[in-house]
């Protein structure tokens, strides 16, 4: 297996207040990683490949089964049975292939799996079909009922900022943290990709068995999109604090599903789009 | 045609220095657009759904346009017949969807679309293969030779922030300019996804057959992506430069097809990634 970084170093020119000097600098990497399934019985697996995605290495098959999770393919830990890094491949994709063998238990068809949300016979194009495409192919979502402190979501900005490594270093990744309300940090993953970041968290949290989140809390790096909104909703967190905007369908989601969402949260201020009676003012 | 705005109003709880209120917020509106396409000959036009993508209502044909060139499905604006909105849907999903007709003298085949520059059996899953796969499928790459001034680049951080009306009012939302290197500003366009804002501003350009853009500068108000890097590839722009932090990825991209790549762009400083033999020092 090669070596993966999750950082890179390259030579660069910086222009500062007129002056200009050759320097380096480190980057977030950027790799592809293939997430491929085996389903079926044992003797007679069927293999597929699902998506591939561009990732920052790391964590893998935390970003692999939050993916799962969130795409609605896997519930509980028992529906995986394997997940490793593919060998037949070439040297150079040695870390960007992965498989995952889902249980023979477990009901799957891969060919709904194509966009699958708006696919629905029942399911139109627009932000209303979206958000009952969400509701229709799930459980009913019962939202935890946590309480989380003003004074507390006012110091997550700075706690992201402290933990997040990778960002330190290369001021180019975004990150997202699982956090009991009172503060306490679970977990915290980095990625170019925010939707990967995201994935890694709820990955992590699965592979522990503490999923359903209900009594949980994720802070975003950036802006909150309905892609994001939807990933909360899957593994059942009531509570979405970013530091960026949300977008109008995020709020609509959010709202339909009873989960608190914070948004534009910095150090001395925050506004609050859903869900208000969760959070506690000083 | 229902009314589509690129900002939605929905109130909301603003807290501040210990205060709240409740008040009124704009948010950039994100709504799914489906993208189909019409193939084949006359009086037997095949009719396939492409992808469907979240994206901030408004030049809806433009971002088509530009996501076709991006997957290289079509390189002339003769390659296109007819773009129009469906109208055989629900009233809901009016301004949703999308038909692009292609036309027939363009040879294309729907069953190589999918995740087509990994599927070429010659490119495995890594960063090499990737790039190689972008240049494989394509002609060769001849990227223009405009020179762009520091003190200029150091003035389009302010020119993108007055020009973005959505995202004054939001604060919320992506944005991608195309410009002269000497400054004039050809067209900016706001979207929740970057890569859309990016599809757009090509779209616009193709439009008025504009292309290919190489004597041209885009400039991003987020990070960079390999992604992004692909799709200034495609419409031959030899200048990147971008508010925030490359990925590693991009960087080899940009390097590896003499494109101009410039981060962390801001009023008094940016970094030269790739390229410097485009920059004119003052």
């Amino acid at each position: 297996m090669k070596t993966v970084s999750p950082v890179a170093f390259v030579p660069i020119d910086r222009y500062t207040d007129g002056e200009s000097s050759s320097e380096g600098d480190l980057l977030a990497v950027e790799e592809p990683l293939q997430i491929k399934l085996q389903f079926g019985q044992e003797d007679q697996w069927q293999e597929n490949a699902l998506t591939i995605t561009m990732r920052t290495p790391g964590h893998d098959f935390e970003l692999a089964i939050g993916f799962l999770l969130a795409e609605n393919i896997i519930k509980t830990p028992e529906d995986i049975q394997i997940i490793r890094y593919c060998k037949k491949v070439k040297e150079e994709e040695k870390g960007n292939v992965l498989i995952v063998r889902l249980s023979p238990s477990l009901k799957f068809d891969f060919s709904l799996l194509d966009r699958h949300f708006f696919t629905h016979s029942s399911c139109g194009v627009c932000g209303k079909s979206a958000i009952e495409a969400i509701s229709c192919e799930d459980q009913p979502f019962m939202p935890g009922s946590p309480r989380v402190k003003a004074s507390l979501l006012k110091q997550l900005n700075q706690m992201l900022m402290n933990e997040q490594t990778v960002f330190k270093y290369t001021g180019g990744i975004h990150a997202s943290a699982l956090l009991k309300p009172t503060g306490e940090l679970l977990f915290l993953r980095e990625d170019v990709g925010r939707h990967n970041a995201f994935d890694k968290v709820v990955g992590a949290a699965f592979q522990e068995n503490l999923l359903p989140l209900s009594d949980c809390l994720v802070m975003l790096s950036g802006r909150v999109s309905f892609e994001l909104v939807q990933k909360a909703v899957r593994a059942r967190i009531p509570i979405i604090a970013a530091v960026g905007a949300p977008s109008s369908l995020a709020v609509s989601l959010a709202k339909e599903k009873g989960i608190t969402l914070i948004g534009f949260l910095k150090q001395d201020r925050f506004n609050i789009y859903t869900g208000r009676e969760r959070v506690e003012m000083d």
